[in-house]
């Protein structure tokens, strides 16, 4: 391992930052009008930003900061009108082409096509900081959107810019373990988005033990902040639930005697970054890191929520749900109040039910696009994954209850299958799933 | 400073590079035809390529890298042709703009416009060092331009994308000394481009030293591979010629006793990276790291060849030049043979008419656009510097007596100016020269 | 920075370090008996353990570390014995220096007088992660001393040896901060001796604030574990109590802007380096590294507890205490039962007497040795600290209380005199004290 | 892999020295005499000298580093004579062992034997870099010894200091390669004592090739200085000459498909250090990460040169050489002058008589010790190696000729025997060879 030129990369990024961060303080004091920064950002665009960029960007990001929500909307109005496309330019560039079609003025309409905005957010990149302060941007923008719809063509922009620039091949994978800096681990407790972490002592549970492991990926201008993470639990066999485990007290399993690596939770830390998906391309990596680490590692699969399922049966039983017998739809009954019943041969009866519900819910619940409705089934589907196994009480916690009636799924990555699964999903929405979850279709 | 999280980043990249090192000889056995690597580039833009797009982009580019000359030729008309823009879908989007112009309409049309070789590119940038083989592609592409201009749409895409990707928010800064890696510095050595350096020894003269410098610039993707870098001497005063400073053997000076900073050598490393500008960022900011770090300096110059000089005034005379009068042409002709006279007399003779032309080199000759002819001069000015003084026999090696009759200038960056500089130039062309070097054009 | 080479140095330790943690689970199962042990330490000791010393020793280590209390004295005996030192060449050697006193005897004589234990340590040492379980051993020695006196021999040796190690210029100071890696902050955690840390967020209190510092000192050997640290807090004035420094809510000041650098709190954190002295050159050397960083810091002082002084005023008292007059007596009076009142008048009234009793305390109380009775103030004032000011209800804690009736005091580090001040302690005992303090003295 | 707290430390340690570097100038001037420095180090040893340790053994330390080799003697002979031991309190601690025998009065008498300059030497660290300047002390007093054996006293007090703190348990293997900063690379050159390094070429023809490695061991304090190195060729079978390992052209082998490591070369580093032993640790660590990285390694050998043979042979033959038949002395004679003859006959003829005479200097030639005259035999026989194969004309190097004849040897290093090799040789000096060699003592 040679640390040697990229250590001292890092070691300059860092200290960048950090002088940033010490910096903040004094940063609070200087505020601006939204007016004056848009002044600012001609500036920038002119030729004298050309030569003190740096220093202009830092203005305007820093006055940003300091911007009340409706500072902000201004600014943004602006972003979406002043510095939108030339009309006067493309309507030429359009003509230029019509007379004469060719890749050449093909390319001159593209590049007259890009609203002046693009331009402007590379410039502003240019500041210390830059990076995370366009990310920022880009949250604050997005809760404004439904209210101001005409700010998506803003977004759209900011979405392009960070395709590029958080393409994966600038990703760096990384394990999470307790040797990990501290501010990174208490953003892992923030962004948990699954099963929350309560606290260290929890957190600890998920990382120290010699079964557990985690990754995130992390861009180098954004260093100290995990773009993704997963958290992966070393098992001998596929697990029908979660709380085993999160329990507190659990002998861990020597990592050399797993043969199963569940990706029990998966979250995106960056509102920011929203729709620039790095999910997929982390569960490979991973599994690829896993299974070179400990080579016998024979399966990969994930224990996952099923958000949207109490909802969409209860809509279906409130619609008839002919696809529902009368004798399995009073089986239900006794579910509806809290998503459970504390009556164990209640829960029995009920199981069959469920199970053909959930599996309905899979197979045949569509979106107006064809595919399921369940957006966690759309994620893990579409990255190729196969709908393995459905685990009736695999959540009891009153969350898993409220939402799934207990109900979580393994997904399965078959590495092997991945392409394929992917392309016929992609293609016509066919859902892989292993012949037991579509014999649960049937009625017996 | 906190090595920390980015050290490990860093760790990670860096041993992902050997391990692609590691693997080049397997890898020069597999060889495919560009038809087939086409093929996979269709695949890889397909449904089929997102689910295993990283296997894929390495595939492509590694059969890339085994490619003839005549092999890259067929690939790349195909990149200009096939994977350029889609002609029905970019007619519909202007239709669209057309009949409805707004921000909305136009981004579709900017979006429709986009060539697909630019998302090519970008999935080939998910292979593990695909940054660098996209860079080396691009060198191959250059050397091809001339001969093919059809090619030049695919060239100005990878401009457009290697602009966004080596944003300057990207880019780190860090100093070359001796205890840099030993495979750093030998690049340092091959892509020195303005003087030469010869041996190790060489090298070591230049980095070692209490009163010399060198800065790299250097992207995360790219980490053991400089961008740009520039020598840096500590100086009292500002210096008229190179020799000096170059010399073999030389009391050095204390770096606090030094009072001006001279860059005395820049040098683009990636022809891959060609008119995708560092240059004057790297100069801005390594005259502040310097600034804080030896408080005392004053002055930041450079010390620079005038590369077309002797071209210019031998066109110029053969033109009559009746700016140079018969006394003065008569004294430059000593000058003829090989850029320089070894009479004493007869160059002290030619001084006068040497400095004049000189003058009217920088500040008279100009280019259809209404730039000075000199490349190096365009840089510097266009930074924001300015003219501080022409230096006669500052570079009395062969090649600056061949290309500039051993005439040097200093070009002075006064951090307070450069933004006005470089305005004034880059709107009327004005060229910012100290009061000498301008009373220097007349007659005395 | 240049982290390179060594940043190499520590990724390798480090990676060595990860391995053994792993490897602990394996290693659980073997045991051994002491006999066993105490043959393979003899082994080690020969020509045989020379060619295989690393192995031999681990394996003695593993052995030892599941030793029971009852094994561990059964191999403490054999090293106080066994591997003692030689008695027939020891008289040789005597009988040589006696014959002929020079310097080449006497060496034969010092060599010879060291006992096997000390090769054998020295031998431990070659294995991974020895010298961790050698520093673990001293801890377990310890606390067997008392009950077998004989085994101080042993004891001693380890002394001399880990003197050596862990010379302070094999020391590494370093910031803890909170981009410090979690395992090593839980170890803050439980090693704080002084201010207990309740949580992890009163920890991010301590490190956190542009007003506090924390700083440990490392070995390379154990580059886990810090040896000994100092918290800091940053402020305009000398503060006269722990409270306000703890306070949960509290605006931090900005670092340029304090002018006092208080050491709140100094911790040793392994008990088997128990009387290897660090204390000293950690607080200076942060006395130093604070300067250079903030230059406008102008006073190092502490704020530090008062163990004894409780404990021992009511022995005072218990005795007659004639220096204290019966006005006095009657107004301590009131503190008696849990160390204060709260009768603001009754508290008001104690003052006098309690200031007096504390200036006493420090000035006249004095061990057989004539050195201050108090370890504290003995530790500061030995490094050439000045009792500075006795600051009455400092620490209102329960445990202030109890222990000095809340009394803390400042000792500052003026890095003028401390040289003098040590000398003059170190010789005569002398207490460098204020003038207030030395006026608190005297009854008014 | 966590770089982390170690990256950390080490980034503070390097700075440290680089700080401390660039101070030399200054120091340069500051000059002191012998007789000054002696009441200095009397004052570091007082109470005084506790209080500010650091920066008075630095104060010494800058001192002695600008003494003549004349006032350097002066500060030795204080060493061995006013550092000595304190006969007077020596004396009482006989008195009290022989008075009463015990673990502890031998202690007490061991800890009185100490003469005062160990206690010197361990305030002497305390100094940034005070590690290097003790040994390079050393290394100054070495070259003294000779002309004043009283100093020897000195020496043996620094080696029993080095030898603790140089315990294989702080040293840290780290693998040198093209990747290695320069200033350490420029020491790999310049320490290579057994084929010399010419240029940078040649180094890196040792280090960037696949199938070459080089390791070196290094000590936190000295961090940018290797201790000794050891050169390796990964090959398919045990080479038997060095010529087409140090070749400039050839093909290199996979890693992968080496079946023979080979340690071509092995160098301290440190003459300060001469005497403390790190070459066995080395080769069997070496050994064992080469094993690990490359599990279808199955031999691990030397090819060494046999630096006394031609010098032996000759005074054997002087002396008559009864083991040497007259034929065998005449096919001898034709490598007289040079070491070897160009006439392949010759040459032919003489190889039975000069492996049979290479036999005898390994396995019969004998230091009055009962060891092998060979040094370079003696450390691998002493590490447990095995005396595998003769090679006539392994070296035909102008030295090799001049030294050997020619001749070089391979040692082989099972794993499985080096114990059991190491302690025959040991306790009986028990040579072992691979049956070939024996039988060659034979004449057929």
């Amino acid at each position: 391992m040679n640390v040697g030129m990229l250590g001292e990369l890092f070691a300059t990024i860092s200290e960048r930052g950090r002088r940033l961060i010490e910096r903040r303080g004094e940063i609070g004091r200087r505020t601006r009008t939204p007016e004056a920064v848009i002044a600012l950002a001609e500036d920038l665009l002119s030729h004298r930003g050309e030569a003190s960029g740096t220093a202009r960007a830092s203005e305007i990001l820093q006055a940003y900061a300091h911007f009340s929500a409706e500072e902000r909307i201004v600014f943004f109005d602006a972003l979406a009108g002043r510095f939108g496309v030339d009309p006067v330019r493309l309507k030429r560039a359009i003509d230029a082409y019509a007379a004469a079609p060719s890749e050449e003025t093909a390319q001159e309409l593209h590049l007259e096509g890009e609203p002046r905005r693009q331009e402007l957010f590379r410039r502003l990149n240019l500041a210390p900081g830059g990076t995370q302060s366009l990310v920022d941007m880009r949250t604050h923008l997005l809760s404004t959107l439904k209210a101001r719809p005409a700010l998506e063509v803003v977004d759209r922009d900011l979405v392009h810019l960070f395709t590029s620039w958080f393409n994966r091949g600038f990703l760096v994978v990384k394990r999470i373990d307790w040797t990990t800096p501290a501010h990174i681990l208490e953003k892992i407790i923030a962004y948990e988005a699954v099963h929350a972490i309560r606290d260290w002592d929890d957190l600890r549970r998920r990382l120290q033990p010699a079964d557990r492991r985690c990754f995130a990926f992390f861009h180098p201008a954004l260093a100290d902040e995990p773009l993704i993470f997963v958290e992966v639990a070393l098992t001998r066999d596929i697990p029908d639930a979660i709380g085993p485990l999160l329990a507190a007290e659990r002998p861990p399993l020597a990592a050399r005697e797993a043969r199963t690596a569940v990706f029990y939770s998966i979250s995106n830390c960056q509102t920011g970054l929203k729709g620039i998906s790095f999910g997929h391309f982390l569960i490979k990596q991973v599994a690829e890191e896993l299974k070179k680490d400990l080579p016998d590692l024979e399966i990969f699969v994930t224990l996952s929520p099923v958000p949207g399922f109490a909802r969409w049966l209860k809509t279906e039983r409130g619609d008839g749900a002919a696809w529902l017998g009368p004798e399995d739809a009073a089986a239900l009954d006794a579910l509806a109040a809290d998503g459970m019943t504390a009556d164990e041969d209640l829960r029995r009866a009920a199981s069959p039910a469920l199970m053909r519900a959930a599996a309905r819910y899979f197979l045949e619940a569509k979106t107006a696009g064809g595919r399921p409705v369940d957006p966690v089934a759309r994620f893990h589907l579409g990255n190729g994954a196969r709908l393995e196994r459905i685990d009736l009480f695999g959540d009891v916690s009153p969350k898993g209850l409220a939402e799934s009636h207990g109900v979580m799924v393994n997904y399965l990555y078959d590495l092997e299958r991945i392409e394929k699964n992917h392309e016929a999903y992609a293609e016509t929405g066919f859902v892989a799933a292993a012949p037991a979850v579509r014999k649960a279709l049937k009625k017996d």
